[in-house]
């Protein structure tokens, strides 16, 4: 009954992949036993610790919300603050879970170029406000790629890691999107995780193709005590557990998950390609993983809208086009079509 | 990949329905709005209403613990209580969610006979403690049915709710297995709900045959104030929601939801029949819904497992059988004769 | 302006005893820094390791929830479960405190004689559920003495400790009538407590004859880190710290804490003395610290009231009798006096 | 013991006055009542009622953290949001205690000039995110004076009221020197608070002369429902409340709590005036309460500290002068000319 939306609004307006469709089915036979005392999960598990060549404690939750507040709150104590992008997610759109699932651990703002935390930035809260009137930094967290497509480098990583260290706090990287980011710098998972001296991983399926669920990955075992608990108490533990799993273990062992990330990645590049240079028309940020951000006339926004194109707009008049696994190599050739009449007639 | 488990432990054992199954594949042609603003949502959301004659305010999370502990939370605050039955699984199988949720609400414990609660005892309560240290009561809860297979009769919903109007007390209907109780008493869904004074409901669909997702449902739509924001800091608001709310769309359409507990129930009852009387069996609870506990001597219940057979077993000797969606008879009877066999060798 | 009331209705009752006020008014000279940077707090901190003959960690907090409260959260997750007894202060007369300040853990309480936890029901608890959907008990509290007025003997708390150190559970204590106990067994305070396999001390200053403040110990430094934020984070740090510090300095330095616990011990077994074998009264538990509950027939207790005696009364008829450091040997005799000719007359 | 600091640190760092310790004193006959129930706290919710010229309902807490956690845990549930400026007190020195009563409440932070909020940043906040993922306000806080002692007009009060009904938010004051607004402003508490629209005002003892207790007060007692039981469970029902109340009982009635506080601002701007044009020194903010932020060189900063001088500095060469109720004219007036004398050697 859905009719197709000509959407590029985001990668959780698309559907389930074939991949993670096909491997629920499979899951499907018979029962099974509950709460991931399964086959499936723990062939999931399997998959996981081949794909980051580690011995990894993970677990799996319903959304990116709970895999990010919950990875959170087992980082720090309440009276404990997490160090954070001005345009991380968490900060900007999570409506205070990280605060809900902590019971109150502030989030502490750095102002950012283009999403990405520094070094510097983080000492200076670590080596700022020491005094026991202001919640102390225990944690901090990255997202891989940023809420604007830049991508870290593993020098980027490895450096934030080092002065994680350095201060004692433990590093959170949300992947929401890290399929994308492993894609962009051709990197195994190893190397932008644990080797890079990520402590704690969440990453995304639901933007991957998955119809539901996120993984949370210790690559410290001892960080993961008692998170089987905490899971459960926060009504993130599954029942049939398998259906969350089962497309984790398919994914990872065919390889979709990064085969439909990088076909992702190229969409964005050729539409960024097919639309730079255009009257009036301005990419805001390096293309790095699957979004495209353009400033363009109000005209140009309204008239894309006027033909039927669904994308978010910012404050200004920029719009995020984003383009998730099954992004349509012609669809994407009519927007860019339709992008560049309205800009030529904007320029006029 | 799962070699079907001879089992009888728990309905969320039990794989997706066809029905949940095929309304997934529907509902994955193509793009669609995430967080619910999609046509399947408002699909569902219609078939509800239809279903309960009500213009009922409803929400979709991931499982039961978020259900109930969301919805008892929304009933009270954190220096407030919630009374329910000693064996409701809100108090003994949440690992502390409802606390957790609420922030602090405390669980008042009443003694009950089969887990039914009774105006008097939330009298008791409500009349009980009323200085300023103690957590005055606010809400009620009570399993339909209950743990051990009980069902509450519309008189004794009514009887409770007219308690609670009395008491200033909101009422809370855990609706895990709702559809096997609806079956049950023969009566609509209205009935057993808001004309017999439940404020809120929790309607199980994991255990009638969905991969995940349940539903919360206010009667009362000033309490479902703000419930939308609740459910997104608490990590309970699914990016593709569609799938959540397609199987419902189509099991509330299609009746598929009413048929299955339906074939629960009588597969239940049809187990019960077949092992009454055997020698040194005791069926411990009337079989009102889909699950049927025997006592059973230690060398049967080993016997049982020593074949391959799958439930779960409690203080004492003690076994819980429960009936899916998609419990086979011929595999009932199976299970009914060697427990015959093991009950005639172990009567000598 | 205050009359003073014919009151044995509680040790909170009273008002600040002469060594108490006297210290506030010391510490009254001039100026000093905030938050407990002061000569005082150092010195208070420097009698109490002192009297407990140990290097612990203490902080001041307002009052007895808060004492417990915090303490309790600092030893579980909000995921994790604490075992008490069934009348246990924190479990009955807290208003879900615990539950709050840990953000969710469990009290899991036990049926008791008198108060009393037991090695066999701490291991009941400890050994019993153990699987994710049940908080794992962390910690174990007591209260010494019970909110009956029994003693645990040393004997008795060593044994409560090594079962906990068995099962990997914290102990602590609830003294909010701490003196009354070292009184009332004779022994050191650190006999009672470090040394008996208690981790962390609640140390009642307000019933001991203070305006407000309790002392949190603990004997394990390592337990302790992060407790000052805590404290702070909860709202239980005082800027003027200095006037709850001074207090406790002048009582452990003077001997005057012991001296007024002894003296409200005695003042309980003279009135129990005084009214043992009047006909119709019954002592209801041994009196071992500063309280004599009677049960005693409606009329006698109605009498009472009516010559204005203040005291609590609890379910059935019995009455709780509570002494504090300012226990009028006069009026105590003067109440035994009009006991002893209600009781007659009601025996008629 | 305590040697007098030569301190401008903070009017915390100074003791209790004679009214509040004389009526301390006076409380201290005999017994009374627990938790509230006594005289003194009937006698100080009176005074609080002719002061206010309004049948308020009014609490008495510890300190300012729990009473503006407490107040702003009352106005908004967990997924909601509390505007603030941007040196707000409850956003720079509370340690995460607004987010920890609230169980996760999002302060949305204000740029500001010398932290006074402007109807316009509320309408920014409220009209700008209004969408799920973002924690709708509800509640706004204005500190009176602001924490670099500026004093809302009443027509600044009465325009961010205004604009707080219109958005539907309530109005929270934080007066932890309310009583040096009042006499900055020279109008009534009732002017300054509910006439002019003020929801709840936490009102500071200990700043103006008291050893501890902060009251919390209600306008609309609608909103004041419940909050008996939060402050119960928050650790924050003191059980000898009469010796919280009886200083406001004393201090209101005999007026010292103004006098005290006009004390303080008078000195205030005596030492602004003598150190106003000293070379090298410039005075950062308008003083229109009690405090005095210079900008002053290094070596004039360290030449104070040499003789034994206390105050705060800050980021940047700027130093925090702070009078209490107890400023001593000639230790001012020594001060200022050790100051006088550094800045001259400075600028040589």
């Amino acid at each position: 009954m859905v009719e197709t939306l000509q959407q590029f609004a985001s990668d959780n307006y698309a559907g389930i992949c074939p991949e993670a469709l096909r491997a629920m089915e499979d899951a499907n036979r018979g029962s099974a036993q509950a709460y991931g005392d399964d086959p499936w999960t723990q062939r999931a598990a399997e998959a996981f610790r081949a794909a980051f060549q580690a011995d990894c404690e993970l677990f799996f939750v319903f959304n990116g919300t709970a895999a990010n507040s919950l990875a959170l709150a087992s980082l720090c104590q309440s009276y404990e603050s997490i160090i954070a992008a001005d345009i991380a997610h968490v900060e900007t759109d999570e409506c205070g879970a990280p605060e809900f699932f902590s019971n109150g651990a502030k989030i502490l703002v750095a102002r950012t170029e283009n999403g990405k935390l520094t070094p510097a930035a983080i000492r200076g809260f670590a080596l700022g406000r020491t005094d026991i009137h202001f919640p102390r930094p225990r944690a901090v967290t990255i997202t891989q790629p940023t809420e604007t497509g830049q991508v870290y480098s593993l020098e980027e990583i490895r450096a934030i890691a080092a002065a994680c260290r350095e201060l004692g706090l433990k590093l959170h990287m949300d992947g929401a999107r890290f399929a994308n980011a492993v894609d962009s710098l051709g990197c195994t998972p190893a190397e932008m995780t644990w080797r890079a001296g990520v402590d704690v991983l969440s990453f995304g399926g639901t933007k991957n193709g998955m119809a539901v669920g996120e993984a949370v990955i210790f690559f410290d075992r001892g960080l993961a005590e008692g998170f089987d608990y905490r899971c459960k108490q926060a009504g993130q533990l599954a029942s049939k557990m398998r259906f969350l799993s089962a497309p984790w273990a398919v994914m990872l062992e065919t390889g979709a998950w990064l085969a439909h990330a990088a076909h992702a990645n190229r969409s964005a590049r050729h539409f960024a390609g097919q639309v730079a240079g255009l009257p009036g028309i301005e990419i805001l940020f390096p293309v790095e993983a699957n979004a495209v951000f353009l400033k363009m006339p109000a005209e140009v926004t309204a008239g894309l809208r006027a033909r039927g194109w669904s994308f978010y707009t910012f404050i200004g008049d920029s719009a995020r086009f984003m383009f998730a696994w099954d992004a349509d190599r012609g669809r994407i050739d009519t927007l860019a079509a339709d992008l560049r009449a309205l800009a030529q007639d904007a320029a006029g």
